[in-house]
């Protein structure tokens, strides 16, 4: 394995021991570890999951594996070749208080033949939330783009305004935030940026879940928290390239899918009542520009 | 129309009215309908929902709509050419009790340029169930299939087994029951079964409704059930090709996802007690003959 590679391996591990901490002191919950292998190749991971508390249900993944690429998934990415190379860090926090928003964050690096890229992003799903503080959170992701030259905050919120749509409800999945991938230029400039994205993960969330930890809700709070997962689980199932890689590459079925939320509903032809808070989640999800509005 | 389209869609409406008569006096609850157009094409349908009661939810469809087929979906299914002409009815009940199984069924007759031809199943998926009502279950589907020469109890079942599995799980949706598509052959013969398939629902599945619906259940029994949900959503959303290609169709959202359950869960590496009730069901689920054992 040559030094970058076994470079990677080591910071995603420390990027994940730092997440986890960070949500250990945020809410006294212990993560339960499993470490695993991956049985269609080389290497494993190791997958951490927080549940039944303030957190209600959190994975955090890491992971690092190599194995053969299936001739449907060799197709859908770039270069040639079967054997291909992984390792990245993914999480999914689902808080029990549905004033705090559900987060996704990942954080990636993928070798095919002579080809090495790095891909990841953060976005926000949530239920209630105020305007300055999805502001808030665009605003920290592009400073943490404005430092580096191989990001662009405009071009990535827009990959991830695309990547997070729900066509079939023509709804996007929550705030956005950013999503890039294929970075392949430059590796020493990416791999600073990627790691700016992992560290100043709990900078950017712990605060809004701090503010609404507290925060008393009512029976119908959860109930449209539980009807809004529903969403999510469809993107997931659906869309989600990273589940639907896994799946196809007979991945960690438990770890592909903890992203799954802990409790989720369905309710037919439901629809927020006019001027109601949850309506207006309804408008905040439209993608706009936070930055200058 | 001919008189032949005519006949199945009045003959589909009944058998919607049949079984949800047989609904409400089973419950005595009472059903919310909607009558939709479909937008992208001619026609639309009639969803009924239940919920809130001892049926949580159960959507009981009926539609009948013609358009044009997409690229892929046109690749996907016999014949040639892009208009097509689907009609059918399709349920799924899932009960608050878990003792009660949730089922699934659906009748359809599709036509694409000169062809035409019928489908459809019925399949159980229970939470906690006793071998002979399994075996029951299957027996009746046996009787059906046995009156009529265009059926084979076996061949349906094996099919039925083959379909409704959930590849990334290595493991069956439920316990089974018959899965039958394209027959083209022998309208009238074809279309007979079908009728019986249909007018049959009532008998097959409320009986062990009934069965069930009084029997005391514990937190914990209610959790399992929720749990197990989540793999119906699995199948729902990642393979099952009526909801794809209801997706890919761009067809009537809320009555494609009529089939979520209303109240599911994932919790992460779950496993049964060993020698539990919960446990049992993991042996039950594996394929086998239901008739001679």
């Amino acid at each position: 394995m040559n030094s970058n590679k076994q470079n990677i391996i080591e910071t995603f591990k420390d990027i994940q021991n730092h997440i986890c901490n960070g949500l250990k002191d945020l809410t006294n919950q212990n993560f339960e570890e499993d470490k695993w292998k991956y049985n269609q190749g080389e290497g494993g991971g190791i997958t951490r999951i927080f549940s039944d508390g303030p957190i209600e249900k959190a994975g955090v993944n890491f992971s690092s594996l190599s194995g053969n690429l299936s001739e449907k998934i060799g197709k859908n990415i770039i270069g040639k070749g079967k054997k291909f190379f992984a390792t990245g860090v993914s999480l999914v926090i689902h808080p029990d208080n549905p004033f705090i928003p559900t987060i996704h964050m990942n954080i990636r690096y993928i070798e095919r033949n002579n080809k090495c890229w790095f891909g990841g992003g953060i976005d926000l799903t949530p239920f209630y939330i105020e305007d300055h503080d999805i502001k808030n959170f665009h605003k920290k992701l592009k400073n943490i783009c404005d430092k580096h030259p191989v990001a662009n905050y405009y071009e990535f919120k827009k990959h991830c305004d695309d990547y997070f749509f729900i066509k079939h409800r023509n709804e996007a999945r929550g705030v956005g935030g950013i999503f890039f991938d294929y970075l392949e230029k430059n590796f020493d400039q990416t791999f600073n940026f990627v790691k700016d994205v992992g560290y100043n993960f709990n900078d950017i969330y712990i605060p809004i879940f701090k503010n609404y930890k507290d925060k008393k809700f009512s029976t119908n709070n959860k109930k449209f928290q539980l009807y809004r997962r529903g969403r999510y689980v469809e993107f997931n199932l659906v869309y989600d390239r990273g589940t639907l890689f896994g799946l196809e590459t007979n991945g960690r079925i438990e770890s592909i899918l903890m992203s799954l939320p802990p409790l989720t509903s369905w309710k037919y032809n439901w629809k927020p009542i006019q001027n109601s808070k949850e309506e207006n989640l309804y408008k905040q999800i439209i993608p706009r520009d936070w930055i200058s509005s």
